[in-house]
């Protein structure tokens, strides 16, 4: 049997070790052969493809659930669940997702993208199924990366205490977020892994019982006590921590051995209660260049098979946000060892591995555990160091109740810096930063700030450090600047809640935030040409608003446009539409951005485009509605 | 000495047991007779007066730090931390605050309200300690109810992997949260309490070997082998899961005998790297009919001493909404097996004990944990079922990043009710439920909803339990409804999105959302006796917005005020501002609600009316704003 033939993963029932190895061989190729054309998680998937299959030997898909963590290790399960076909338009408008979505097929039985999740759906599954007199089985599949991630934890301990919810965790073990991990619990199951496995132990304490001259075969009752008492303390010495937590803990299991994964997972089935497998598993498996480097492979741009170079890009691109927030902040923190640098898992996504290269003492990685990472900072702040989070817009919602009651309540100066803020591709759902302006903006004692572009950030950067009157966020996109040059000088913060006019115009009052400055400009330019005549005013901050220069522009132009790449509810417009409607001026006011729908993955400017968010579609949104009539004349 | 000439705890330092236990004897004093008197937390200051006092002894506060998680347990620290002469006025309007808070005391090194996070802060304080070369220590003192909160096992990871980082957690282990905790971990705490001391069981085995007849006071070298292998196996027994995670743990201790505290902690202090001092307290303790009733008594509105009864009101209030939620939800979930309750640790806040009581099966406690609350709704939304999660608005902020990703984004019907939504009153900022439609509002396939009084919350109820098309939450207040009668018939759902009017009148539209509906029809009462008549609509729904009814109603009368009990940055106010400009509605509005600022803990009525948010003071704001110069003439 080919792998194309499979639309079913139940087709995998009855297949020989070796049918099911040439399919793990077949998957291994698809994947890489698709990654490398299209990009998307590469070492994830590879490292996975045994456990899924031997995992799927033993389930019955139609009925039993599967919860796959994060899902950028679901592509293997993607090609054995009816998208093998598909698969070439991975991550493209569109086309098959990169991650699990339960509206994609009726096998992604969670979605995700957001790590620690997976255990916490699941026993809510586990949980209705006895509701309902149900018996089919739930597993959840998470990394050990995820699994210092306090959700499932919480899972963890609320699972652990329900004896008779048959639930199956298996432990993803690959030594690895993206970047190595962090924390006493990876290091655990370190130890676990090079441990001889549990029954081993025992079995090799009663032969040296069993050898002691004097003992012999037959054993006294008091030393037969003595050994029970022995192996009731020996058997928790693997495992100990899962299975005092409540957990029956079986492994490590080689993660690439098809027959012990099968016979594992068989023999796992039969346990009543929370049972945790773990899987020992090697990420980028089968491709070589991906296994000995782990970081810069677990996800790729299009790339060449054979040298895993990445192709050259068609055109060179501006200086990349996270370069130059990696670049800014070590210059700064080199002058300042106040300066701490604060990531949950993410070092090369913001760039931070920098700073832990070059400034390792004002670096610290929490591992996947974003509410922890503020909360550290609000303890940092209060003696006296400067905390920089660098969080991407969509995982620091994570941690939205530690932005408000540990750092904005008391008032301590902790500078978030949101990457990824706004659309980002190919992730989609999940992945946009979307709310940031609208749930950080609620808070009290929170300054927000957006560049307009890279030499902008930089300053922004600056401004955030210097800042000291509370906390202050500064959100900026994914991918490359304007392809300006960086500052080289003016090191000096900006004014706070102080915006700039980039261009005079009678006619209608652009207020651009962030990345919807430049557009905004374009479409001035194009309304020039049709006569009409902008004022283009680059907000700066959502809040505080510049009011003191918003406010007379809008009341003698008499006509507001605001531009964000952020949702509109509670956004930056409604910020504008709150003030203005606070001093009385009653203006018509377009807001522009995102409205209240999901955004799917496609490329950004795919994405941007089919929200009306270009200059040109925004030159002729503002058209249709300043001059409806002189538009139908031009088009009629 | 007396507990009134304490007004630095270093005054501590040198003092005998005797004199310490005077001390404590004086503080369970003065706290019974404050709580008695004015309300407040009550078992869990109670069952911390010796581990404060001891702790204390062991520390020198103008240097080291200790962070108490929650703060409810501070009274003892506060009493002898300088306010024990205001200690009369606490919880009450500008008096001593309920939780700890960095701007009443130096010594309140981090202040609190919400679980969990002391264990992240007080790693923040140490690691600034080392990076500036300081020498002071960092306590964090935890209950076990927190410990199960996911970012505090985030936090127990990353410093479990710091061993060069000194750091003490105590864990003040009362087997309780405010109800009997939920979980994994504080089941195996409750086993360690059960056990011998970790010196005991070993001594103990060495014993039994010396014992043995063959073996005698010599032992082989085999068995000295064996024997020190046995030790080895034997020292994680006790605290190993703290052990295994990079903890050196220490307990259990009891924690109401001081001498054992001061010994414990002041080795404690000589360890280097984290470690975890398990104090096994008594909630209440002191006070018998606390101790015998430790959910009762962990917080108490004024009661009498003598028999623990809580003083009577002065007139009947009506039905609390909290027990109008549960009397509903019981009702419906009687009728419907899929209604399942879940409560992360708030059973008795919520009312959801009486669901526990009468169908257990169809109750759900989660322990601390807000986020793994929501995703487990999630998981059995996926399922059919229909899950009712009841938390309050300030407590769902934790789990913000769990209602977008695993709720909304795959629109799954999980039903949000929000106790104490709006001002809390004793509790202070950080019980504030503030917040929740501005971050609940941007997110997409989100229904929102409040009533104006029980009645209509109970239709509400009915209406959350039958909305399947995506994530509804309704909001309401702490405390009683109305007076008006409940539901007894029409028990069908209200049209989602559907406003009612409640007033007719040309002059003003006031746009009322939830507990804002009644001061509004006060207010266009009052307002009419000034010749300004109003349209009253109870806008039912903040999202989606009534726009049929509500624009061209504010279109026709001009002028637009929106009333809610909630911050205006993006709120239902916001909402409104939006659809009017959206639909080119340029019509004057005032928002009222709470502006971006802390509102600090008052009686309810206090902080309303410092907000201005009551019947009159509506009417006089309206007044001012419609009819300026004619007020003006009123004044003069």
């Amino acid at each position: 049997m080919h792998l194309s033939e499979i639309t079913h993963p139940n087709q995998l029932h009855g297949l020989s070790i070796h049918q099911l190895e040439q399919i793990a061989r077949q998957i291994r190729e698809k994947h890489l052969e698709t990654v490398a054309a299209s990009g998307g998680h590469l070492g994830p998937g590879l490292g996975v493809v045994e456990l899924t299959l031997a995992l799927y030997q033993t389930l019955d898909l139609d009925h039993d659930k599967v919860v796959w963590d994060v899902g950028h290790q679901a592509y293997p399960h993607k090609l054995i669940t009816g998208r093998y076909n598909n698969f070439h338009t991975l991550r493209q408008k569109d086309g098959v997702a990169g991650y699990l979505k339960r509206c994609e097929s009726k096998f992604d039985h969670f979605g995700a993208g957001h790590a620690s999740t997976s255990i916490s759906a699941a026993l809510g599954m586990a949980l209705a199924r006895d509701l309902q007199g149900e018996k089919y089985k739930v597993v959840a599949v998470i990394g050990d990366g995820a699994l210092t991630g306090g959700m499932a934890l919480e899972a963890i301990n609320h699972a652990g205490h329900l004896p008779k919810t048959n639930l199956m965790v298996v432990l993803n073990d690959n030594e690895m977020s993206i970047s190595p991990n962090v924390g006493a619990i990876p290091r655990y199951l370190n130890k676990m892994r090079l441990s001889p496995p549990m029954q081993f132990l025992t079995d090799n304490l009663e032969e040296q019982f069993k050898h002691l001259p004097f003992v012999g075969d037959s054993l006294t009752p008091e030393l037969q006590r003595v050994k029970e008492g022995m192996k009731r303390l020996a058997v928790p010495k693997v495992g100990a921590v899962f299975e005092e937590l409540g957990f029956t803990y079986m492994g490590p299991v080689d993660g690439h051995n098809l027959e012990e994964l099968i016979h594992t997972f068989t023999q796992a089935h039969k346990i009543q209660g929370p049972v945790l497998v773990h899987v020992a598993t090697t990420k980028g498996k089968g491709y070589a260049i991906a296994e000995k480097d782990q970081v810069g492979y677990h996800a790729q741009s299009p790339f060449d098979l054979a040298t895993g170079k990445a192709k050259p890009s068609n055109k060179p691109k501006p200086a990349d946000y996270s370069k130059v927030f990696a670049h800014t902040l070590v210059k700064l923190a080199e002058n300042n060892p106040k300066i701490i640098g604060i990531t949950a898992a993410m070092a090369t996504g913001t760039g931070l591995d920098k700073l832990q290269q070059k400034l390792p003492k004002q670096y610290i990685d929490v591992g996947i555990a974003e509410q922890h990472a503020v909360t550290l900072a609000a303890g940092l702040a209060c003696e006296g160091m400067r905390p920089v989070v660098a969080i991407y817009s969509t995982f620091l919602q994570r941690a939205f109740d530690q932005i408000v009651h540990d750092v904005c309540i008391q008032k301590l100066p902790v500078f978030f810096c949101l990457d990824r803020a706004g659309i980002v591709g190919a992730d989609g759902p999940t992945h946009q930063g979307m709310y940031d302006i609208a749930y950080l903006r609620c808070i009290p004692n929170m300054v927000l700030m957006a560049p307009k572009d890279e030499a902008e950030f930089q300053r922004m950067i600056v401004t955030g450090v210097n800042y000291t009157d509370g906390a202050i966020a500064l959100r900026y996109p994914r991918g490359s600047g304007q392809g300006v040059p960086l500052m080289e000088e003016g090191w000096e913060p900006l004014p706070i809640g102080k915006a700039e006019i980039l261009r005079q115009g009678d006619d209608i009052l652009l207020l651009g935030y962030g990345t919807m400055v430049y557009p905004a400009m374009q479409a001035a330019e194009i309304l020039s040409e049709h006569g009409i005549e902008a004022t283009v005013v680059n907000a700066r901050f959502a809040k505080p608003l510049d009011t003191e220069l918003i406010l007379p522009l809008a009341q003698q132009i008499g006509r507001v446009v605001t531009l964000e790449e952020g949702c509109l509810m509670g956004g930056f417009g409604s910020a504008v539409a709150e003030a203005l409607l606070d001093a009385d001026v009653a203006v018509p006011i377009k807001r522009l951005g995102v409205p209240d729908v999901l955004v799917d993955h496609a490329k950004p400017e795919q994405s941007l485009s089919s929200l009306g968010l270009t200059g040109p579609q925004i030159a002729d949104t503002i058209r249709e509605w300043v001059v409806p009539a002189a538009v139908e004349a031009v088009r009629s």
